[in-house]
């Protein structure tokens, strides 16, 4: 296990606190998860599938105990786990973890006000979250084949490469047009203010546009005015902007 | 578009609400969904992804409009639709649908009252139903690749039989493994209660034990008790029972 980091939530925390009543009008950490101990998220040090529910227990101001895990320990943990599966949240230091990120950001979501009550409004995020989670899902095949070891690595090179060329090509404009137009006429997916959709599809945006993806272009999502507005006023929100530009 | 079916959701409406009061505590169809024209949910005439959200509006007691769509029809009607996806839910005669079938499973979760409102009983729910769109996952590239027109037929048979008997083998026990241990103790997944989480396992039940895709035996999930009882009791559930055997 490496190290555990206590400082960051609780200083992203005050962070949100502080503008908490500007820029969250909707937000309410209010069911008795204010400690750093209460809630533990414990996922690989990436972004990854955890990094939607960082965003979100940051931009609502909930501390949380951001432990990482290293690839080297994760072969002996993985046995351990609940499902054999990263990321895992501990609540009130209790010792069965809970699995499954898209039910962590929902949770996220609930506690901190950034998933609405209302269940026409809460449709449309579950919508705009369901689009992002079809986008993954059609990465995946290329992704899980990278990892694959025992196919020969030029021919496993080759057809990655035709796998994401088609996607950077196809399906990944098909669904960023889609995000394009939902940000057409509000500032975030949903609205005037940030839910965790938001949270989820930045993950995604900073993925996609990360360059580290092989034969993705790291300027695929820079071609879309919208989305490109979006991510840097979601990275510009204090509490985002101090996790992103912690020192490593 | 296929034949409309007004009188399904109005019948198994009728039935869910006798059996109410004693089925559902938890029951609260009371967001002013109950007549069959404030929901229309378009697929196609099978179960595939709208059919948790079936499950769900039935086991709730909520009318609901529910429309087929041939396959013939659907490729003049793709491009016109949302995010060129079926399932499709309207709400109160809107023009505009809703898109995504988890968006919609929760949203009938909420107006049913089969999605608990306390957010770590909530957690539950969002994490089985994430462990089983994970099973569903693994299966889709595999499902994927027998739509394919563009590989040679006797070569993509061989892929798909290849990827089937692995997945039957070892990624399906897996998953059916953590179904069953969460069965263990309790009647449903999350409880003692029904939930959308069990609408959406009971639809991969069946699918799964179905026959029909190609390589999955049929008896895969017979194996596991808690599995066999548990798809015996939500399809004894008067209101599923009466969907399931409507005359086609």
């Amino acid at each position: 296990m490496s190290a555990v980091n206590f400082a960051l939530g609780a200083l992203a925390g005050a962070a949100a606190t502080a503008v908490a009543a500007d820029a969250y009008p909707s937000m309410m950490p209010s069911l008795g998860f204010s400690r750093p101990k209460d809630i533990e998220l414990k996922y690989f040090d990436i972004a990854g599938a955890a990094e939607k529910v960082r965003f979100t227990l940051l931009m609502g101001g909930v501390p949380f105990k951001d432990t990482r895990v290293s690839f080297g320990d994760w072969g002996k943990m993985k046995e351990t786990t609940k499902f054999g599966q990263l990321p895992l949240m501990y609540l009130n230091g209790e010792e069965k973890p809970y699995a499954q990120s898209g039910a962590m950001l929902r949770f996220a979501g609930a506690i901190t006000g950034l998933m609405p009550k209302d269940p026409v409004q809460a449709f449309k995020v579950d919508e705009a979250i369901g689009l992002d989670d079809d986008l993954r899902r059609e990465m995946r095949p290329s992704i899980m084949l990278s990892y694959d070891q025992t196919i020969k690595p030029k021919e496993k090179a080759r057809k990655v490469k035709e796998m994401r060329e088609k996607l950077a090509a196809n399906e990944i404009p098909r669904f960023l047009s889609h995000f394009e137009k939902m940000l057409e006429n509000s500032e975030y997916l949903c609205g005037s203010s940030a839910t965790i959709a938001d949270a989820q599809f930045l993950t995604t945006c900073r993925w996609l546009g990360s360059g580290v993806i092989d034969h993705i272009p790291a300027d695929i999502t820079t071609k879309y005015p919208n989305i490109t507005a979006f991510r840097a006023r979601m990275e510009a929100k204090p509490e985002i902007a101090a996790y992103l530009n912690k020192p490593k």
